[in-house]
């Protein structure tokens, strides 16, 4: 039973819903669902879609998200990577607007909610972790540029193609003889408009004595005022008539059940970038969702939300939909409006299901180039290059994930880009554990501390060797220690005992095993001892169940003061070697 | 100056050359000698390669070896595992047999040997550390069990194909029907005498009363006493007219000056397999090469090795040669013997060079059947299971690693299983390393030492929470952390103050830095304080490059017990989380 709700967390929340978290769901999601309405139409633009897929991924991915997942306040649907990762996908099976484009879409949505259902249930959530904070800031900052890039094209008004930086660039360069001068206005003013609210609206607002959750509300809706003012403008100047590209029709219906492709080749192709878009909207949506649960002591599960995300892409793969997350700006809305639980986005997804039956005529005239600026002004801000600096000034190793991630997702596109991070993250990190921090301590004179020889004024003896590593020992570092141990015996003709203090080991494989064999086979042939001391307990309870401490030719002391008392006390020298 | 010589090892060794070691040194070439004449033809049939180019193969690349190499026994040439891997790669390019497959053998050592000289200059030797025991040892033993089975074909006297164990054992069954009995007799009795030399006779000749090193050589010789016998019973009883395959002519020359193909698809195709050999045959020759030196007290630079096998490569390119490494047994047998210097090595090509122009029609009635013999016997002494129950017992993580690489080698082939064991190899430690061992501590009485407070018995404080967390912290754990810390805080309303005590912790990287920051902030809106004690010196240089311990909400500690003594004192503590 106890596993049944488990996977149910609505059997949780709904049981204590009362009429005080009706009334704050319904506030917030009214709010939601205003803000939405643009938002939904621009990222079905951004990801190659007609704008209705927009507002169907939001109606019924985040009903099935409100049963399944476990945050009270993460709105889910599309977003802005997600959505440029979808085109970037697609872009490989089919061209946009014909049929295969949109099946190809219901596809990746399918792939990516099988995906991220099974991670869930065999409790993978933590492969998420394999993605660095770098990687991801690097990633999203360089996204944020190729979408605001992939866009300038309807603020021009021209075709152009590309899913890396230098295409857009020069296909839209190619096309700059077909600018349209009308367009440009539109989107440009849309542009500035939306950059006046975002920067100067609310604190405006607030010094003009207006509330702060009003003030941000009316802020977060500066879309649809820009959306109202150039719809009015194109159908008031005919402007369609003068080569400004609309929205157009869209269709006054529900979402449709629809069936993704299943074709073997289909889904063979868009496995990879499902799996990419799984990881990544994952990651994003638990990043959201952890910091406002945060914010009122509540907890996330992992494991679920990966469920309740797949349940939500699956379900837009049946409704006409695509690839969903959750969103950092819709959800932070949500939470600021006043959600207090999954209900809110039970009602957000009516709100839209209204608007998709209702207003869609409303928006048939609406320019695509401010869509466009919605999108522009929105991914600006998701792009932070402080994170070179931050990174630079830290470590070089996180400042190259983060370079390499920027300068491949822009030049090469989104995969290899974040692929490579990864990567580059994953070998850097094995490069610094393969030349580990090794100390050669000594004894600080009237205690029994032992330190570094380099650093403190510590009592030595001549034939005693004690070397601290600062790293569990595995297979990139085990040879790294071999060779460290044979070049100091051979440098030091008195030494007869070698002491591995192991107080920083926290773990040693199977290959370390053999490094250390190897190490006591060869100090033995040299007539030197190889003792260990400090070691922890869950390394000695391995170590013991090997060879190794049987044919040690020395002893493991508990302390390393218990090292060095035995064994530089002549006489219970012979005890210790032999 | 000193790099000039660096490179140039020969210089070293060639100053102090005496007439001591000029005799050990030609001893020891003359029992190479003879030993390698039927392996370099073996060699070579295992390669698909016609028998001389095992022969050029030993030449040409052992003299250069000797002028670029660090080690002194070191006996570089064709050897089993890249032999077999020689086959995989250019029989996905060409058919065996014919020109266009002996021209890709030469251009995948000019590759490997490229990549070795690349490696060696910039000194990326570590790199083959990423390589772990377990894997190589899984490696190792499965490439026995495939290179025993593509011998089978020559004993049977049938035709077959595969480079998978499935595929081998089908291709054979397939095509049972045209076996030769004769061949099988020829090649049972080769296998049955071989395998009793390498049993039997050594201790045979002991108990005669034999020189030990005598009795080694004799019983390394039994290859060519099978060679001799085999070839004599096939001319006297023309055989060969009966269906047994027989070596053939082989031409009576020095090595030719050969010229690898260097189409750009060729070359693309053979660059991966061609990065692969040079990583295995380097981690191979490189863990003899040790072996042998450290006997010796002498030492070898993996990096030197590198420029020492990538010019050997590279000689074998241009003489009509294939890939070639250290070998394990030609190498102890000239340890064995005696050589001093890498000019045995040199006076060892002198021999195979004589072999090649006088002796090579003697070869022409040997039997396939017994060079397969001799291969089946040499490799299946590389087969050693028990690696599977020693990982088994010492840790899982390292079990699944040898099981996953043997398993896969025998079933997709050498190149996915070496690829998916390095693979599983780095994501278990990453795995591992994501959720590293914890320790709540307290106060061991009448002491300094804070210990575990499940395994001792501690005194703790209600209103403090000390975590020792036994690993380095980066993006893979970083998570892990966040959610320990808050699970922990949550769970108890008296905590004021949380100290993170960082004795085991060797790295801190940006991503762990984040979840810093993001902790403290949390702790900070809960009103508990956060602390870190005992942070080592190079960690707390980095911290203090960012903004974390100027924001820190508590203080940093140089010991454990000063944080306890100041944290539960109830009239420091208003200091403290201020």
């Amino acid at each position: 039973m106890t596993s049944f709700r488990q996977y149910f967390p609505i059997l949780d929340w709904g049981r204590s819903y009362n009429r005080s978290a009706l009334s704050n769901d319904l506030i917030a999601a009214v709010i939601v669902t205003i803000m939405l309405i643009p938002q939904s139409l621009a990222y079905a633009l951004l990801a190659g879609l007609p704008p209705e897929a927009g507002i169907y991924a939001s109606i019924v991915p985040i009903l099935l998200y409100a049963i399944f997942g476990t945050s009270r306040a993460l709105a889910v649907g599309p977003v802005a990577v997600v959505s440029l990762l979808t085109a970037s996908a697609i872009g490989q099976v089919a061209d946009q607007g014909t049929a295969g484009y949109g099946v190809a879409a219901l596809t990746l949505a399918f792939l990516s909610g099988g995906f991220l259902v099974l991670m869930g249930v065999f409790r993978l959530g933590f492969l998420a972790n394999f993605l660095s904070h770098p990687v991801i800031a690097g990633f999203i900052t360089a996204s944020g540029i190729l979408i605001a890039t992939s866009q300038l094209k309807h603020i021009l008004g021209v075709t152009a193609h590309g899913h890396t930086l230098p295409e857009m660039l020069g296909s839209i360069f190619a096309h700059l003889n077909e600018i349209n001068w009308i367009t440009v206005v539109i989107g440009s003013a849309a542009t500035g408009f939306l950059f006046w609210v975002r920067k100067n609206l609310k604190p405006g607002l607030r010094r003009l004595g207006v509330p702060p959750l009003l003030a941000d509300v009316l802020t977060k809706a500066g879309p649809v005022a820009a959306v109202v003012a150039t719809t009015v403008a194109v159908w008031a100047f005919d402007l369609a008539g003068r080569g400004v590209n609309i929205v157009g029709t869209v269709p006054q219906s529900l979402p449709p059940l629809t069936l993704p492709g299943l074709s073997p080749d289909l889904m063979k192709t868009l496995l990879v970038p499902a799996i990419l878009i799984s990881v990544i909207g994952f990651v994003e949506s638990v990043s959201v969702a952890q910091t406002l649960a945060a914010k009122k002591r509540q907890r996330i599960d992992p494991n679920q939300e990966l469920i309740g995300l797949g349940a939500a892409n699956l379900g837009a793969a049946f409704t006409g939909g695509y690839p969903v997350t959750g969103g950092f700006s819709r959800s932070v809305v949500n939470f600021d409006a006043g959600a207090e639980t999954p209900a809110a986005g039970a009602f957000t997804a009516i709100g839209l299901g209204i608007a998709a039956v209702a207003l869609t005529p409303l928006v048939y005239y609406l320019p695509n180039a401010t869509l466009a600026a919605t999108i522009i002004v929105a991914v600006l801000s998701l792009v932070d290059l402080s994170i070179l600096q931050k990174t630079w000034r830290y470590s070089r190793a996180d400042f190259s994930a983060v370079a390499v991630t920027i300068l491949l997702t822009l030049g090469l596109g989104v995969e290899i880009g974040v692929a490579a991070g990864v990567a580059i993250s994953v070998v850097l990190h094995l490069y610094k554990t393969s030349r580990p921090h090794v100390a050669e301590v000594g004894l600080v004179p009237d205690s029994q501390h032992f330190r570094n020889i380099r650093r403190h004024k510590v009592s030595t003896d001549p034939t005693l060797v004690t070397l601290r590593v600062d790293e569990s020992l595995y297979f990139v570092n085990a040879r790294f220690l071999e060779d460290l141990v044979q070049r100091r015996v051979a440098d030091g003709c008195a030494i007869r005992n070698v002491v591995l203090m192991c107080s920083a080991i926290n773990d040693v494989d199977y290959s370390a095993l053999e490094s250390l064999e190897a190490i006591n086979h060869r100090l033995k042939d040299m007539g030197v001892g190889l003792h260990l001391s400090e070691v922890k307990g869950p390394v000695m309870d391995r170590l013991t169940r090997s060879h190794f401490i049987a044919d040690l030719n020395g002893q493991v002391f508990l302390s390393q003061f218990d090292a060095w008392k035995v064994l530089t006390d002549p006489t219970r020298m012979a005890n210790a070697v032999e």
